[in-house]
């Protein structure tokens, strides 16, 4: 019998219908993938084809050799927004019936490493540590223009996932408005504070910690969860342990834990379903609602098994195949070397 | 520049970047495809192999020769949710911090026409008719059960779409509550008709009836549009021109509006594309919220062109790389035969 769960954090429902009973092995992609190399002479991300993307905004220098680089922020060659000549004109504009208002905004691209075969979960703590600090301090730059109002850090892994390009690279777009959807998490997690003087994310990590059937895994300074009422196959959550609202809080040795604990999650998921497609998030509160006590950031991971068709579309309720404490006890057997 | 537009009945908004310039031939699937037979024996939804489905709810019947169906409508094999043998509880049962029910609804397969290779643009007048009469009929069956609070009829084209079965089918989904997307919906047209008086999809059509630039076609029964906010390339709306919130409102006539003008639009779509993968959603009022003057059914159109990446999933805005003034015209200039 199918079940419907609800999301507390959002007051959305999932459905959890397991009739098919797939496991994991149904999920694996079939057929021979191509061998990706270290280095591709025409991805316009590999050393030597720097000429081939706009001038970086950021370089984070390679600790052997200063004059190579470990990882290069670029402006979008195609942006879906664009940093605006003379400021920001917030005011909408009448378009007949319509608003319309410019796209301003930022649109960035971090290319993670220089060796083009990498992904995360393949790559070193040192590699990944470099790049959850470029996210931090480019999070932290972008969040002092006034054109941006909510900066969102995503990574789109693999042709299922929404990219064309392989070399392993990450983009941070920077909206001048909070969207709809955005506010309305934030209106629920105020809601939850409201009734409960705590912030729901603080009392589903308190309550996950303490049952564990939907723990994948943990160190110092986060928490991974495959959430109650998961919207997909293996969904993950990486919640830090300490409230904060905003990204932008995090401090040194909090990028540390977050480098490591995204590596392993990653990789869990890499050996368990055999180099998935995925997307990850990280959810931050907007500019105007750091520091409130109601919302929670974190990172979160949506693996790209199943297709989202007519009806997630028009209901905006997914049906999720897999149990989310099958997923995370399966996420947590996985043997890490 | 990239421009922000609002859906005035959502007031979400979507990003229209144009900055790739993509014109329909972007667009169109590369490689060998396939050709499809009009019967496959291995089909489970083919002529002779009725006994690989379940039984049969509702059945149209060959007007040539009665031992031979038109239409049939089954229920799902893999159901996402099931009709409850005692009725429905809907109190919420607590789990733990969380909230879950029992996935009680109803999921039904339509099977839209013997012959294997089929698709709604290929079809006669006389075949989508029947189609139509079956979703009116089903929808109006479903609505009655106090376990539906909200229909859905969707159609998934193509394995872009999220569909694993070539033979023409639809699917409906009956929810046990509407789901919090749903409830937005009414509520922002709710607010609008607080404000104007008028419903907004109403004025809408009015508006694009004038303006002409992004209508793509119209019969007596209803208008197609590109809508000015439009979520992906060449989305369209087929609103019915009378004002209705339920779907299960559509008499005779209607029908065979509807019908004629479905073909039409997606076979212009078939045409400019080259049979592109689509998600076809018709969205009608819940339940208890039919008979509102505030809220119009209409059926939209997506197809399903680019993939929905971090961004996307993490700000719930789309890029539409289109312009729908564009996509309308462009869908305008098919040559029809």
């Amino acid at each position: 019998m199918p079940s419907l769960r609800q999301d507390i954090a959002t007051r959305t429902w999932s459905i959890i219908a397991t009739e098919r009973g797939q496991r994991p092995h149904d999920f694996k992609k079939t057929g021979v993938r191509p061998r990706v190399e270290s280095y591709d002479a025409k991805c316009p991300f590999c050393p030597g084809n720097e000429s081939l993307t706009p001038d970086p905004v950021f370089v984070v220098p390679d600790r052997g050799d200063p004059e190579r680089w470990a990882v290069r922020v670029v402006p979008n060659k195609f942006p879906a927004l664009v940093v605006p000549e003379a400021g920001i004109e917030r005011r909408r504009k009448r378009k007949g019936l319509y608003l319309e208002m410019c796209g301003c905004g930022t649109h960035e691209v971090v290319i993670e490493v220089p060796d083009h075969s990498k992904t995360i979960a393949t790559m070193t703590d040192e590699e990944v540590e470099l790049i959850v600090r470029t996210y931090r301090d480019r999070f932290l730059e972008l969040d002092k223009a006034d054109w941006n109002q909510l900066i969102i850090i995503f990574r789109n892994q693999g042709e299922g996932a929404g990219t064309s390009l392989v070399h392993p690279h990450s983009q941070i777009i920077g909206t001048p408005i909070v969207p709809d959807e955005i506010r309305r998490r934030l209106e629920e997690a105020q809601r939850y504070f409201d009734d409960n003087g705590t912030c729901v994310y603080c009392d589903i990590l308190d309550y996950e910690l303490k049952e564990k059937e939907r723990l994948v895994c943990a160190n110092d300074g986060f928490a991974v969860i495959c959430p109650f009422a998961s919207t997909v196959p293996y969904e993950m959550w990486i919640l830090p342990r300490n409230h904060a609202s905003s990204f932008g809080e995090l401090d040194d040795d909090g990028i540390g834990d977050l480098a490591g604990i995204l590596r392993e999650s990653l990789l869990r998921l890499y050996h368990l379903l055999d180099n998935p497609d995925y997307n990850y998030i990280l959810r931050s509160a907007p500019h105007y609602s750091a520091g409130e006590p109601h919302f929670h950031w974190y990172v979160q991971v949506l693996p790209r098994l199943t297709k989202r068709a007519g009806f997630e579309i028009g209901s905006g309720m997914n049906i999720n195949v897999v149990v989310p404490e099958n997923a995370a006890a399966e996420l947590r057997k996985v043997q890490m070397v």
